[in-house]
């Protein structure tokens, strides 16, 4: 049984930042590995991939088609799917599809006051690379999530790579790159395929954004590519807190949580209830459940290590504030009126509202994306989205008068930096 | 005198790769030296800013009063700049802050056809950190490209930490924080002072996200924060792609040339004109005006080692190809009609329209912002914008009935990805 918090403890504020601050995140001393492969991919490519591949994942590129998935074998995955999974995939891809290309940003182009014509035109990378996971972690909807927003933002080529271990690829995920209409599927993995991505090789062509979960390895390469490459945010262990007052049915609610919890030992669960009796109920119900799920130990080892609940007296006056320092990945507000709670909380990266809303359904099916930032990182950054994948090119057009009416303060000021080419550049214009 | 480049050159190819490939970035082995900084101003706070800042500046922070800069002191250096240099600062900042207005991201709120709301609110970060240089690159108009957007966002403490090397600080950069209302000032620099600002000391609270220019040091910093804060994109070199026909004047075209190549020996100017004779007269001009110029050493020094000018056939059917290649920072079409080039570039950080649209007076007075992706980078990223200081939440709320629709499939997706907690939290609201 878990040690229950309540705002009235006199050392609250001491237990809630120690819970804040702490580093759920496992140190991986990777770095220098992750350097050093990196080297050797951008040095001796295709042969270094080879190798890598033999060595860490048992399987042999030596021919030209045991270097990629071609899209017949993703067709004919799609086609091999029970209907009702084919069916859930599609409406998952439309879904996700119709939410992204509302996302889609505008351009601007106007003349302001001064004559100066202005503006922004947005407009999509070249070529993505997405990272998909191997074995356990291979999940469809994750592809999905990431290739269907690059291909809405118009990238012309997506490229994805992933880890064949003695050769199994996941037919799920390659129904779910047929769907998304990916353009290449390579069989490589680890650090040196996201290098491979980031400087290319005699077999792939270099990408300009990429994105995908990975492990260790994966994302320590990538946040030494970032500015080589664009990548998406750093990701950390997952986490949910739920808002809930105490009509809900805590069984509803402890399956939310440990929808979590079951991911991996380091994900988080958080409960705030204004009714600590609803509280206890939900954890007896987390004990039930966890004892049926084939994930159980999972869930245990997440519950038992980083769960925790907390009873206020008022959820809409306490709640947000302990919701904003947490920052939380997903939070659920699993009340009759979420609205004035959702309006209240500025640091999240999704909001569930109300009491029908679970995450899973936000996780698969609703549309907004699921890759989000995590570890109070929705503090500064937000989830996935077309802008990933896209970059704005401003510009400006001046003629003789609105030159005339602007160019002098920029003399001046250049002047004044001690940049006197920039300023005769300005001068010689003035008339 | 320069090697002018012809596209007629049978290895014409090889050589413009050449040039997309050079590596203009010094590799500064600071990496180690900047983790030491970090973890020391993440353990010892304060008493660590106050030995790096003696060490490293020459400036002892003993009282409260020594930290940091007040806002009265800014008011006053605004109020003793001369009367032209006041109007332009203000000028400036008028017109940044009307551009950055127009970028304000629209939330969305709607119900689709399946009954489920769905939607995404766009928040200001709580607090934005901004480094600005000392010394020779302090450079006020830099102070408000950064502090505007992030006030235009919304952010609601904005935090300035700048060296002032023995004490002495830039009475134009103070004018130009009072005019973007800064709210704190902090004596400290390096890395040093980006680690305060993100992990926050005994005086510094900390901040969301960092921007600015600065050293390798800073840039190394930020870099290795990336993901404990939000940063702006990693910077490099600067560079100019002026792309103009015969017809313009060649001292206007080599004063633009030489506004990039001023700032420092690494900045990178380049030329594309489809008319040989131009190309020699802005030579000739380049050379003039480097005599003339008090930074003529630095741009001799840029113009010698990195200059390139590329002669082709037809503007408007090869240089767009070219400019895509190199993705430069900044891209002036010199040209009577520049729009039809405009939509060809797409990989640009902005783009200056005609001949009367230096780069100079988009530095400091047009309105969009001057930092922007260097380094090719403009392949995959964007200029600095309200964005950088702002993060989008998505929302989604079922009802019975729009959950009826589309949970069943989540659960199926649910149960193929061995996720059965997920499955269950769903399974269990369906009616």
């Amino acid at each position: 049984m878990i040690n229950i918090l309540s705002t009235l403890q006199p050392d609250f504020a001491q237990k809630f930042e120690r819970i804040v601050e702490a580093r759920r995140e496992t140190d991986n001393d990777v770095a220098g590995q992750v350097t050093d492969i990196l080297q050797t991919v951008k040095l001796r490519g295709d042969a270094a991939l080879a190798e890598f591949t033999h060595r860490f994942d048992g399987y042999t590129l030596a021919e030209d088609a045991d270097w990629s998935i071609p899209p017949e074998a993703c067709e004919q995955a799609y086609k091999d799917l029970p209907g009702d999974l084919r069916d859930a995939l599609d409406l998952a891809a439309a879904r996700i599809r119709s939410y992204h290309e509302a996302q889609l940003p505008e351009n601007r182009d106007y003349v302001d006051a001064a004559g100066v014509r202005l503006g922004a035109i947005w407009r999509a990378v070249d070529a993505a690379g997405l990272y998909v996971p191997g074995g356990r972690a291979a999940y469809p909807s994750s592809l999905l999530m990431n290739a269907i927003p690059a291909r809405v933002a118009g990238v012309e080529r997506i490229a994805i790579v992933t880890p064949t271990p003695k050769g199994v690829s996941n037919p799920l995920v390659l129904a779910a790159a047929h769907i998304a209409g990916v353009d290449e599927i390579w069989r490589v993995g680890g650090a040196q395929a996201v290098g491979a991505l980031a400087y290319g090789t005699q077999r792939i062509r270099p990408v300009d954004v990429i994105t995908g979960p990975g492990n260790a390895w994966v994302a320590e390469a990538k946040r030494q590519l970032y500015g080589v490459v664009g990548i998406d945010m750093v990701a950390g262990p997952s986490e949910i807190l739920v808002i809930a007052d105490g009509s809900n049915d805590p069984d509803w609610i402890a399956a939310d949580l440990l929808s979590q919890a079951e991911h991996d030992p380091t994900s988080q669960s958080i409960l705030i209830t204004d009714d600590a009796v609803f509280a206890r109920q939900v954890e007896d119900c987390i004990d039930i459940q966890i004892s049926q799920l084939s994930t159980g130990r999972t869930a245990r080892a997440s519950w038992d290590a980083h769960g925790v609940m907390i009873v206020v007296n008022d959820l809409d006056a306490e709640a947000p504030a302990l919701a904003n320092r947490l920052a939380a990945e997903h939070v659920e507000l699993a009340v009759d009126n979420p609205e004035s709670l959702m309006h209240k909380i500025r640091h999240a990266g999704s909001i569930f509202l109300g009491r029908m809303t679970p995450e899973a359904v936000g996780d698969y099916v609703a549309g907004p994306n699921h890759v989000l930032p995590t570890g109070r990182r929705a503090r500064f950054s937000s989830g996935l989205s077309v802008l990933d994948f896209m970059k704005r090119t401003s510009f400006l057009g001046l003629d003789q008068t609105s030159f005339n009416a602007i160019g002098p303060a920029a003399a001046t000021l250049a002047h004044a930096e001690g940049l006197p080419a920039h300023a005769k550049s300005v001068e010689l214009r003035i008339k």
